[in-house]
């Protein structure tokens, strides 16, 4: 497994050692299961793997964790050898940015759900998946479901701008207890995560509701807020049924979705899950 | 020469024909010698030129002239077929845009010079060549110095967004009465026309104003629009001295340019030169 940290010095191996048909698996590192799911998943459609590990300051607002976010590199790349990665990218900040003035937005879905009290953060994702994108230049990009608005404007990004890469999503990983693997559980004291755990059995309460026939999205989203009242350290951000274009729906049909972004102190946890 | 309009038809001729070392040319068409001298700088890096013929809706205003723009498709292909050109992609809006949400800004050049009375214009452009750059994948890719504005911010975006790309830009032409090459020429009468020359008459005389040792950036600017006084169908809509960075300086110094845009009638003209 080869690492590199410069942007010159990652293409010229790519190059030297003519990897080709590379898929990409990028991280803000602090990998856990779910990341390793999406490079298993990654390895399943080309043994050339590339993970990038980059904790990336601009798709973080001022009072946001970027300082406090989680880097156990050393640890990172011990999992990534294991599972048999050709390639990883550490750059930092510096690397990445020289007093950048270019900007990729989403004018549509950077504004909805997460990006509500989030207003830059997909503009940040955006810029650094595109510069990710043309310095690996995979064939494929592997990017999790747990961060579903993400991946749908990123999926967006690579069609309106013809990127000759196709977008794999994986699947939501979880804790026994139901709770959705991330980065940021690692800031959660063990009351906490019992309760975050909470999350999940209520998305699956509206899901058996649907299943009753209850298709009444705002009643959907309603019952959420209530049924949450039960775990007390646990207070909602935000609740909305929505179909698997992030497009407003007028009743719950097949592909739609629920999607909740929820605090737990001050972290600050996402899900989503498929009603119907 | 081969000519495609579909996204996938021209990406499939470069991949079947091999197309490597490809050198991008973009343009609008109504194709002048311009633009030719753009395409002959292509072809001396590599016998694989690509002309680009999009009039690009989204970089014309409200009101702007993107209904009237010339389109001569017909004698633009006779004029690349006998420069050799070997490939020629010209879609249509329907075939770039499809429901398109991003966009690609530059946060700071973008409102400067001609970005104050076309304030969506260079998202739009950066936007399209990013598009063209993804489906055409070239090595390099040519810009005339004409839209010198233009020509930095595509540059700033290839370095913040790590386009394998080099940019060649490519020097100004002009009339014999020293009017800058534009397919905008074809809208002025014979008068105006000729007034229209006395704008590189004046940048001509900053120039020498300059030489003579006169080094005060808001002196020359104020100089352009006391001499253009004399050609009364033209009205300055900016004339600014920057660096070649298009950044503000406190002194002319080596490199140093002045940037017009001139309204005669209803067409607006753009030039520059560089002062020292």
């Amino acid at each position: 497994m080869k690492v590199c940290s410069g942007i010159d010095e990652i293409r010229n191996y790519i190059k030297e050692v003519n990897l080709t048909d590379i898929v990409l698996v990028p991280t803000m590192g602090a990998l856990h299961e779910g990341h390793l799911s999406l490079v298993r998943l990654a390895r399943s459609v080309s043994s050339n793997v590339c993970v990038s590990i980059f904790v990336n300051p601009t798709q973080f607002g001022p009072g946001e964790d970027f300082g406090a976010y989680p880097r156990t590199l050393k640890k990172d790349l011990d999992l990534l050898e294991q599972e048999g990665v050709a390639l990883v990218f550490t750059p930092t900040p510096d690397i990445m940015y020289k007093n950048n003035q270019t900007l990729i937005q989403n004018q549509t879905l950077s504004s909805i759900l997460c990006g509500v009290s989030r207003p830059i953060h997909f503009g940040g994702v955006l810029t650094v998946v595109a510069k990710l994108f043309n310095i690996i230049q995979p064939c494929w990009a592997v990017f999790g479901e747990k961060d579903y608005q993400q991946l749908k404007i990123i999926e967006k990004m690579v069609l309106d701008l013809n990127f000759p890469i196709k977008i794999l999503p994986g699947p939501i990983i979880r804790e026994t207890s139901g709770l959705a693997k991330s980065s940021r559980n690692s800031y959660l004291t063990d009351q906490q995560k019992d309760q975050a755990s909470g999350i999940y059995k209520t998305l699956l309460l509206l899901k058996e509701e649907v299943a009753k026939g209850n298709l009444d999205q705002k009643a959907i989203e309603s019952l959420f807020v209530d049924k949450l009242k039960k775990y007390p350290l646990l207070e909602v951000e935000y609740v909305k049924v929505l179909n698997n274009n992030l497009e407003e729906i007028s009743t719950i049909e097949k592909g739609t979705r629920v999607f909740v972004a929820v605090r737990v102190g001050s972290t600050r946890l996402i899900d989503n899950l498929e009603l119907l």
